[in-house]
């Protein structure tokens, strides 16, 4: 039963976080700066790891940071942050296609690191330019994770499968026009993938790539020597 | 240079083993019996590990399994292998939504053992039986990785999404009809996921998702004091 | 011939409510305020029940309101009423998924309690946090019936298909992004669903699962004894 | 703990008829004659209630009546019963617009009198015969609910919601060439209709409009003075 | 040679007139005032009949009429006119199924009277008001031609279709939402439709539907009895 | 009240003819040879204008035919016919793009003769070949209206939309691969066309054409002198 | 005049040589041996370069080959061919992602060469294993031009545009499943290629790709110092 | 490695010109005008051919031409360009269909002529008036290439196609309304189009098209007598 908070406007999840070792991610779209502000309020007084509020913009966030004190905002990614996670030991590369794509590698790394990934970014890794791709070779290897970034038709996704044993989640992004269907011609392309293993998240989610890994990070967690949940 | 086998009717990468750490897996359809005897023996020649063909029917696999000794079939999963992979303690649950999803599931369980994961498979967990699913809500639990195979509205995922915190690789069924338009509707629900981090691979890839979980297997042996890779 | 009340601009359908039983509903989108106090003030007149509008802007309706005594707006329902019906004893629950499908469940519930149906409204009771949906469980099978608002995968339907006798009312909402296409994706999950007997009706149309409810309450009431007509 | 029937081949809900009072009805295709006859044997045993098999064809439904005594088969329907329900008194009209929407119609009406509703049929009612419909006008009004199969455009839907105030559940069905899609266009255009208060089931499911108007039926007993669960 | 005046900004086609018969409309939007008043001025001195121009907006409209004399402009039909053509007896009457229909069933309207045709227009006909349809079933039937213009799932084209023996021509409207999917639903159930010989033209395309009806008229006429061409 | 023959399997609509002056055209998929037989016994009594079956496959035709006395069969056409009408003097030019559409408007010419039209046919007019489309100008010119039927990517609607004045009905057909979609594409690109007043039909309907054409050819001989109705 | 044969069930191009350089090739399906033997046999007669009918069926092949004399058949390709063109100097590269594309490249190939132009096959070249692209660099950029075909992601296109200066024609392939959507996911990929002037021809469509290398190495010819035409 | 200019907010590719003998072209939309001097000012260092930046808005232009000297903007192609191509001797048309196809064809003009093509623009080539196609038929047949744009149908495509021997590449464009589907009808058709060898790039994309004859006229160039590379 004291698994829900109810405010009324919303029922908080703040379960969430001992049932399944994950924080309640708040999706800010749609929701007053007071209605962010007390669910915030509530998951921060009631939970102890790290609190996210994705999606918001920038008079949003500078209204609910007036309000609730030692968060930080991260504008490119659009994300509200408070209580960050310690450091964990594990690597992920966010690695995305085109210019287009960084706002929503960023929030792919914002959110990683907020939840204790080592999160490095690369850019420009276009497959029309296969020198860029080989370029980084060495630091995609040497990641635990990749997440890779891409609209148009995706094919960072193919080439890196086919580059690193790692787990890849694959992102497509709305860039492009006309035949980039909004994302959807990317999204297809990646689960149509020759690279087997590569899986998907949602059109632009960012946030849903990180969960994914911060998922494989803590199962990785869990049975290491010395490993806590 | 070494890395690539040419047999004429095809180029086969004997690298990718060494490269990745990933078996070179042939998809069967469209092949003849001559041409996968012939792969197979390849392989079986020039990697170290399991050598594996999807998607085959009885007779073919028959007939493959008279030329190239030591093999076995999986009819359900209609797989084909030889060489399977040790058990690594990485344990995997495939749990699957109705009577339909049995083939893939099936593909999914008998790849993932061949690679050498701990397998358990449930079945019938369907969303409109939630007692069925809080049945075997411990099991989840506790298992490393879970792949959820289902088709029509695919909700499974998010139900499991929300139950584990373990990596979460779900596979859309090209069951059902009308609106279920074979596997799109349940693909499209899977992404849309209010479950974060959930993952997904193509319609019907029981293959393709049992090979996202050995990459994560393997990350994390990568990198376990006394992993071997 | 009279049925049909002629002002020009519209031909209202004034016979509806003596033919079916059913209030004409007006759909305010389009209209202009001279429009609507003037289909409304018809309705008024030659009908005796409830006089609905949909989908009003609040300026709009101020100024309605302005010229038409004894209306009332819900804001968040975007809803103008004249003349609510009397409470009729039959209950209604309505249910939404998350926090965005909130205007929708605010329809649905404000044209339930605009013919007369007892309505109670529940909210975050997402998938994902089954606790919050076996909270309310007990609720869900006291109702006569359920609407259930959600957008994303839709899978909510589903799961309440699957635990109440009732009949059940799904609304797919245009919440989400990506793979969600607009409330597309949680519209064929729902016609999907493995829960028999669940029906669906377009996407955001609250006041179209209130009128679907209507009709069954007033099927019930037709036959009871001392049912009135 | 005792809701469920483990097989092996299948995990059978046998709950649901004391939990929702609904039958769970077996989905045919793809299953054995020895499952199903499996399969029904069980629910015959543990439960009390109608035992329904869809989507059987002519053969295997013979084979199965040869091992499960008591049992009879639709063959338009292409459904297998055992243990009909008594009449209860509420009327359902299934109307169908055409000769191909037949299979259709056949299902959700041995469906819906194998649940024990009062079931008739009419045919031939597509609106571009208006007379037609208009003949029928009266049995339709006379019904307590009305279930509409129709193909092609799907008008039917939109005419039968305007004329009755009773319960409407639409059926798009997979007839028609070109741009009825397959039963998509019947589906789209039932969804949007502008008959308010119609709701939709999936393409080609009689059997889904039948558990839907079934659901209404109890919900009007389930008050009733007298009335029992 | 002299079938083509180039203007620059245009190549205008000043011998479709002679040629067909037919004028060539010109599409408004993307047009400055500038480029609209000089085809319409080349228009008017290379031809002789109707000048039109379609999709205008109000302040266009009105500074074009400042340049180019003895024009008018239809606000609701979004049409500017020069040299309406004669009445040629011919009638048709534009139906359309709602208000928000009345937009393009103006430019049909206004289109149809431009070439000379007896337009009558009848709104609010809808068919899940039957009633509506058959007080102007006499109306209907004594047209040379009907256009039906209807969104949402376009169904008084097949219920008109099936009550005149007339050429019915169908206009989709991208009214309503969700299922309605911009008009997409209502053309695919208009191509579908059950009655027979009823064509259908592009979603809005009011200006389309009055030209086809005026290919008909000219068609009778070209045969009559002194019909001229 | 005796517009509809009720015979069991079918409630066949014998007032059309009289109320519409138009056919009831059987539309022969799905229904059996006595079925066939029965309806089309039942119209030859109740009517006196031409039967028509279409969609009828060669077995079926001669089976039918066996039964039926004085019909005839086109087998390209898949037609079934009895009783054809008089030539009315109103001219149809059938014009295909390629072989592949030769069976669609072998329906639409059989159907257009079978109700009186006077009907040529021309084929292999592909737009890729100008001069073979500019060979049979005059031809198409001379005609009271024209039938475009075309598949891939349908570009011979605008074409002849542009040559001619005369109603032009364009069926797309499902010939073609890849991007023809099955005729959706040529659908699509006809609804889309350059060219004013061309209106379409659904894929392969070459009957619902020659409808179309015959209710053109109807409402001139109405209010020709000496016409009849 | 003299542009077309008429040969009753076809009316043949054979201008189309003279007027455009390019050979009128038959596409196959659906004409019987009698018409692919006339309509060959006419257009060698009247035309001087090679003759081709596309997807030809081995026993048709053999048919039409037994009356018309000096011709071959390519069953990889389905291709039927007299009077192969003499070779140009002019290089293309049909480069093919996976085994299953064999079909589409063989048909490029077939008909590159029988126009002429210098041809080499590389398959298994698929983006997810780099080095087997890398391997070829050298050959692809010394092509004077290179058709890519490649199924499931098409994600080769973008990678060899990238690579070589040269024209690229991509051929999106129909293997694959469920995500690949019949080749409609690799057709949107190729075109939405971040590889800047990529052109893409229709789904499975060799010929097509062929032919436009073709006009390419036309364009050249025609211009060179001493080049024919 | 000195193939990447690394500018922090972009990983420039300033080896593609050396390596492929193209310009890396700049994408202008999500870049600031500081990101577009910046790497506009390193590809003008780093490369020695023609710079151009796609898309930039007017005020966005005259900013990066008041930091970065030398450069040229062409408002109707949206297009910066500094150190424009010497001409080259290679012919290019750029037909358009209609008005509203002006934008398109204006970039691909403008890239075209940035890369050192003689291009030469012709408009309002609509096939609804074959004699404005006949007319430009000579300037047609007599360049070395073609890029057809249009929208709506896009038959253009097809009727060029069929009339010029040379190289066609066809553009889709975003015009149109309704069944115009936003440019996806007109790629389709283009794709399905009957003219053999007829390439298609992505809807809107002039500049691609002009990249794609860029390559075409680079490859004539690399073998001619004298051809430098």
């Amino acid at each position: 039963m004291n698994e829900v908070l109810d405010l009324g406007y919303a029922r908080v999840d703040i379960g969430r976080e001992a049932r399944q070792g994950l924080p309640e991610v708040v999706y800010g779209p749609g929701k007053t700066v007071d209605q962010i502000a007390g669910i915030v309020t509530g998951l921060l007084e009631h939970n102890t790891g790290p609190v996210l509020v994705t999606r918001v913009a920038p008079d949003t966030a500078a209204a609910v940071l007036g309000r609730v004190d030692s968060g930080s905002y991260d504008e490119e990614a659009r994300l509200l942050l408070w209580r960050p996670a310690a450091a964990s030991g594990f690597s992920v590369v966010v690695a995305a296609a085109g210019t287009s794509d960084r706002p929503v590698a960023a929030e792919a790394g914002a959110v990683a690191t907020a939840v204790g990934l080592d999160t490095t970014a690369v850019h420009d890794v276009g497959v029309a330019g296969l020198e860029r791709v080989l370029q980084v070779r060495g630091l995609l290897r040497s990641a635990d994770a990749v997440i890779v970034v891409a609209g148009m038709e995706g094919a960072l996704a193919s080439v890196v499968g086919g580059l690193v044993a790692a787990p890849v989640v694959a992102v497509p992004v709305s860039t492009g026009y006309g035949a980039s269907l909004d994302g959807v011609t990317a999204l297809l392309a990646m689960l149509a993938s020759c690279a087997a293993g590569v899986t998907v998240v949602n059109i632009d989610s960012g946030f849903s790539a990180a969960m994914a890994v911060h998922r494989i990070a803590r199962s990785r967690r869990a049975t290491d020597p010395g490993g806590i949940r």
